[in-house]
């Protein structure tokens, strides 16, 4: 049952497809204040969990913290942190009679989850114009897959974008991607993708690429694809002022970049200096500026990731002339009334200042829309953009999109990566507990920067991290400029690397089976344990398992020198390992606590009772993966259900794509 | 076995105080290289574990990061953090044949362990001027022992401080504290210390007090004593530079100031703006800055912390003046050749610049020694000058002492706090393996921010995170400014904190006596499993329990939202919950691994087979607690050997301190 309240006058945002019929009076589960903006209060059952929240710090369950929709360019992903680049504003309290809430309001949100009272939920906005959603089942899950289903089918990438992709803030030449591919496959470490960091641009102008570095891009696309590795360039929001680029006069010539309140275009400075940003909200421009991606389909490119969509902004020529102003006066001020430290203040606050954000515009349905009103649609509509336009360039054709900044509705465009994260063990366990949330929220082709973005990482971090990374539908490692050089081939005992990037492409056969078919029917692919038990007691509070599909339980390790850990069996399970040597360690546990042993080079997975899971042979790409001699790991007796298509096309429903497999011995 | 190497002309740190016989020739495990610096490397056996370097982020067990042993005020203690307050540099190699090493060097030193490469320990100093401690034992705990006995015997505090201690940035008034004082006492919450921080002080001049605050301050330390709770003060590093403030005066007259390379008193800016800092170093100027505590001892008080001693500098006149020349030049330069972000960039570089530490300059027995040479052991000789005035002022008393920074010998001088940390669950878990850490290097009394410094507190965080302070000997809640109010009376159910601090008071008797023991005998207080359990070959990899004392394991609960945790037994124990109706849960547990509930107001531990531990009745303050009527807690049949004094004087060898206390039933 899902009831649909409005209030004042909402922004579309776009998020939901399907009609919900309007409801009136007050919602079934809490009260809503419409004094000072919109507040909701609810008090929570003591030990209901609340899921949901999408991309966000902390656990499953995010009670017990104060969380800020907003889309925010922040790399510190500490515990405290309360904005990240996404905001997903769906949570499910879980009590006795569960409810789900979704705020369809597309400026900052505040969800105070048993924070300042640790038994009272507070949202609120500062304007009371928005649709508010509840919805009510049977249990949190059902609650989800309602939610799932109004918001419409999560985005299936091509099928290579389950493959295995190296990224690194810094590759800039032809030499520098050769030198990684030649080190992933002289060491016969299977790869998919290579991520084409901002250095690949002529100065950093979206949809250009350096003239002297690829003096013939599409010949060096095409040397890499024959080599089964795909170039996935990025896309950043803002485009370069500069006199002659095409892209910056096409745009100022039609009015497709964002405005300042006096009608002139705005402009932000961002890696090329300044730039404008396309007024990806007007339908008109974002059609535009999803043509502009041909320019790089056209040289063979199949996939992009989008960033710096929240949008982020280093500083804007206002706030420079305003802090320059300050600087003077220090210099000038013969009366010491300016120190030194109001000046390093003024300018620490350049980057992201909240003042940018309400000094321009989107035009919307022919009205000016200030940004800062709807600031968490940017990402969302840039991807919708991109999508959109390669929906025009080849409609038949899957292309690979992820974003950084994003809203619930660009689920049906693109996927995320989970931004700028750090070379951490904690941000291990932090990928592991966002999976789901993400999931509920519809945004399913999701991972993190495996081996952490920024800080240092070791060989035993990142190792531990692939593990987890095996089973997350983006597997990509990344990393920032000036961190130690993490490509796998540069630490020892390449074959430890090998081996578990390798276990990715054994299991791709039914890793791909298990997203098509949660895409295909709005289901979860990462859920938490509770989901699938909800009558065990003990589920409520495992944070750091997950189930995968319907099939398989994922429990790895993430904690520095541990030799294995503790996991929670709410049934019989198979627990298998995948040895360095290329055998498979089975083991039945029964149901209940164990501490199980998995060294660092071992890929560990839970197998339910009586199911059963299709395996492929060793492949070094996903071009290379067989299909025809799938053998199965699991229960005796036990049938799978496997999805397969030709990973390009988009003929999901052909029954062809549909095999029952059983496991005979 | 202990080996003494001596490599070039080493500084006298004072560290060790045994005759240990100069070795010749090389180490009997690693290879030293001095062609660049001291470089010492060794390969680490694969499941070495490493132990040690005291005050630092990450596991009890060091292996696989970088740190460097460098006195830092940096409150973000995050796991790439390298170097935190103090500088500890002592670590036990824990392979077949384990061996300790202790890097008597007070300049930077860089431990990498297994960080570059997994298998190698490498360390590192600029200058190969120092001694090197080998000690070679029958395992990790005897070597510890041994590196123990040699540094001399831990600082024992009066019995007071083992009270609970309520602390944050902020107070200023008497009201304030009264207010305090009322909000425990009123609630029946037990305290013992009221901290004062830095704005007690009248405008932050150390060894005064605000005169309008507190018109007749011994007067109201008389009245807070009165209730039993003693007013703890914050002295800092710097002395405000003004013309006529004695301290001030006196230290420039005498030339007791660090000073410039020209001889001039070296100018730091800190809270009162510009400083001098005290030459600690020098035995004249440390015996005068240790004799200004009698200002407020004679006062009546009976305890300080000393902050801010790495030391720590905002910024210096000359730091200030580059910067400010290049503002100028940012303003007068017409070609734009500095830019507004090199300005920032110098700005945010003025606190803790690198340079200041290299421009100022200690007197030791007659020549001048460079500050970063010998910049570990500013906060050491801080807190020796402490307690070497405290000798002078009442050589029968012990005065409660702690330090910011500190460098191994500071041990026998005073404790520490692990300085600013944050209210994050993930530092609840830091707080537990810093512990034993700590011990080893010999800092018995010491303790964390309960509740955390920064960020805002939760009051499941808090309540989470006194049940481990239960059990450190510094048992304080600490706050900064601009942060949520954290005393415990703030939050809802004050019963949960006045039962949590309660069973601390019931526990003191014991947590007193195992201290004491610890400190006479040269032994930890906080053990890992490990050393408890050396043939059991789980143990080593056990990061978030702890041994206690003889008798005692600890196993807290450090996740939010968790109603419980796994808990590993190396033997059969009693697993013990004070209740918050007053009751005591007792079970026996078989060895192994048990997943135990602990709901967010109970307390748990673990007592060994064949054990006991005394338990007091409910006490509001150490003054109130009756040691006459304990009772035994354990095993039937077990003694305890109870030490115990009148906690003020330090006639420790009485025979009459001793009793054997025995369970009949």
């Amino acid at each position: 049952m899902i009831w649909k309240y409005r209030y004042g006058r909402p922004f579309e945002t776009d998020a939901v497809v399907e009609h919900v019929k309007a409801a009136e009076g007050s919602p079934p589960f809490g009260t809503v204040s419409l004094e000072d903006g919109f507040r909701y209060r609810y008090e929570l059952p003591k030990d209901a969990v609340v899921y949901g929240l999408g991309e966000a710090v902390r656990g499953i369950n995010k009670r017990g913290h104060c969380y800020v929709s907003h889309a925010s360019d922040d790399p510190h992903h500490l515990e405290g942190t309360r904005s990240l680049y996404g905001a997903h504003n769906f949570i499910v309290v879980a009590g006795e009679t569960p409810f789900g809430l979704f705020v369809d309001y597309p400026a900052k949100v505040v969800f105070d989850i048993g924070y300042t009272a640790a038994d009272v939920l507070e949202i609120a906005c500062q304007e009371a114009d928005l649709y508010l959603y509840v919805i009510e089942g049977d249990t949190p899950y059902d609650i989800v897959r309602q939610f799932r289903r109004i918001i419409g089918r999560s985005y299936i990438p091509p099928k290579f974008a389950f493959g295995f992709g190296q990224s690194r803030w810094g590759y800039k030449t032809k030499e520098d991607f050769r030198q990684v591919a030649d080190g992933y496959q002289n060491n016969h470490i299977p790869i998919d993708m290579i991520y084409m960091d901002i250095d690949y641009m002529q100065d950093f102008k979206d949809f250009t690429w350096n003239k002297e570095n690829f003096p013939d891009f599409p010949a060096f696309v095409r040397e890499m694809k024959a080599r089964n590795i795909r170039l996935i360039p990025i896309i950043d929001a803002g485009v370069e002022v500069e006199k002659g680029y095409p892209v910056y006069e096409e745009g100022v010539e039609n009015g497709y970049f964002c405005k300042r309140a006096d009608g002139s275009d705005f402009v932000a400075a961002v890696w090329p200096g300044d730039t404008h940003f396309p007024d990806v909200l007007n339908p008109e421009a974002r059609r535009w500026f999803g043509g502009c991606y041909r320019a790089l389909t056209d040289q063979g490119i199949e996939g992009f990731w989008n960033d710096m969509n929240e949008p982020a902004i280093f500083y804007t020529p206002e706030g420079v002339r305003e802090a320059a102003a300050l600087l003077r006066e220090y210099v000038t001020d013969q009366a010491g009334t300016v120190s030194i430290f109001q000046v390093r203040e003024a300018l620490a606050g350049l980057q992201n200042d909240q003042r940018y954000y309400e000094s321009f515009y989107h035009r919307v349905d022919g009205r000016m829309v200030r940004h800062d009103k709807v600031h968490n649609l940017f990402g969302y509509n840039m991807t919708r953009a991109a999508a959109e336009g390669f929906e025009q360039i080849d409609p038949d054709k899957r292309f690979l999109l992820f974003s950084r900044s994003s809203y619930i509705g660009m689920h049906r465009y693109g996927g995320i990566w989970t931004g700028d994260n750090k070379s951490w063990w904690s941000h291990i366990l932090l990928n592991l507990q966002m999976m789901p949330s993400l999931n509920m929220c519809g945004f399913l082709y999701a991972g993190a920067d495996l081996g952490g973005f920024g800080d240092n990482v070791t060989r035993d971090l990142l190792l531990r991290w692939l593990v987890l990374g095996v089973f997350t539908p983006l597997m990509r490692n990344h990393s920032a400029i000036d961190t130690r050089e993490q490509e796998c081939y540069r630490f020892e005992r390449v074959e430890d690397f090998r081996h578990v990037i390798g276990v990715r492409y054994r299991l791709l056969p039914y890793l791909y089976s298990e997203y098509m078919k949660a895409a295909l029917s709005g289901d979860l692919y990462f859920k938490p344990l509770a989901f699938e038990y909800p009558e065990d007691s003990f589920t409520p509070q495992v944070e750091d398992q997950l189930m995968l599909g319907g099939e398989v339980m994922i429990a790895p390790v993430y904690t520095q020198n541990a030799k294995g850990r503790y996991v929670y069996l709410p049934e019989e399970m198979l627990f298998v390992k995948f040895m360095p040597d290329g055998s498979i360690h089975e083991e039945k546990l029964p149901p209940g606590h164990h501490y199980v042993e998995i060294a660092l080079n071992e890929v560990p997975l839970f197998i339910r009772a009586g199911k059963c899971i299709p395996l492929a042979e060793a492949a070094e790409s996903v071009a290379e993966l067989r299909t025809d001699s799938l053998v199965l790991l699991g229960y005796s007796g036990a049938a799978y259900l496997l999805y397969d298509d030709d990973g390009v096309h988009k003929d999901y429903k052909d029954p062809a794509n549909r095999k029952l497999l059983k496991k005979t011995s």
